[in-house]
């Protein structure tokens, strides 16, 4: 398999653990959204949703949207599991992970920072945008998990947790205030303790700068 | 089962369909979003994470997030399917429902266009904004459905549809131009005179005003 990301992109990062955490060997192979290769013609065959992560098959199907490519991995490579086994219990999972992937991703990507610029904005107004959801989000994030579990729903790592530390990894990088978060702090650390997630970290990957 | 939701909610009005296709009933509970109910004692014990819809079971549990609800339903009640049989043209159809779920819907939200106006901007700006991402998810949807089935995958309306006509109810409400995208509205005309979608529309629901 390939796997089309960037290095800095979480909803790759998500990909590349889940990945990992399932033993699957792949090609990384690196768009570059800073300089705009997902809108350029390579890319865009791969691809006309112009989106990164894209997983291409080795029969050269290519999946799109990382919830939707996680689905995927969970149907054809089940072991280990990403989700419990009984239907509540999956959609608790899945409802926490979504929080992340449509209540946060979606409003602090390059696409929407950049539109704020593009209406007049700076940088600063835009890190505060980007903070004030994920410290939303995060608390509603909080409020879904379980209290007392190793990592967000049981013993091992799974489909929130994959979702849950590439956003931790932003809100590192743009300075929101994870005082209150102490429960999603300590998952973190231990969830990068495991390497299916460090060698996903973004600055473990071939084009980091 | 109980249904929280709004009429105008975009992601209450999935679920509504999903429910009518798979003939199950259920006692529609209004949450008013502009009067801020979702953000009341009552409502948050009900969903913490304070968003709309909410699926109360029988047993008293609720599920959250629209997306996470579609999969339970399938899982629990799998006929009539939303989704097809073979795991990548499941990861096809999920793809694009997840373009409108992730891609247009939370840059598009209340909460967002608030904060857009808290930032300066006036409504002619937000519905700009709101049109410009319509335009871009549109675009990379129809490029992702099939082209000449009479839905957007196939003989019956399922996932992807179901995301896709409260959405153009959206870009209908804020004057996004589609005529770049007739193959929607083509779906949209075909789903409206099913029953499942008709009953499921903001203006036939008890709160609508």
């Amino acid at each position: 398999m390939k796997l089309y990301g960037y290095w800095r992109s979480t909803t790759s990062y998500r990909v590349r653990i889940a990945l990992n955490l399932k033993g699957i060997g792949y090609e990384p192979l690196s768009v570059n959204l800073v300089a705009g290769e997902q809108s350029g013609d390579a890319y865009t065959r791969v691809n006309p949703g112009r989106g990164v992560p894209a997983l291409e098959l080795d029969d050269g199907r290519v999946l799109t949207q990382s919830m939707a490519i996680l689905d995927w991995l969970e149907e054809v490579y089940p072991d280990p599991p990403l989700l419990p086994a009984d239907p509540v219990d999956r959609a608790r999972v899945r409802a926490a992970a979504l929080g992340i992937a449509t209540d946060i991703h979606p409003v602090n990507n390059l696409r929407v920072v950049g539109k704020l610029k593009s209406l007049g904005h700076d940088q600063d107004t835009a890190t505060a945008w980007m903070n004030d959801w994920m410290t939303r989000g995060f608390t509603a994030f909080q409020s879904l998990i379980r209290p007392e579990t190793p990592f967000c729903f049981g013993d091992t790592p799974g489909l929130a947790d994959l979702c849950l530390i590439p956003q931790l990894y932003n809100a590192h990088r743009w300075g929101c205030d994870l005082a209150p978060f102490t429960r999603l702090t300590e998952i973190e650390a231990r969830c990068l303790a495991l390497p299916a997630f460090a060698e996903a970290r973004p600055e473990a990957q071939p084009d980091a700068t």
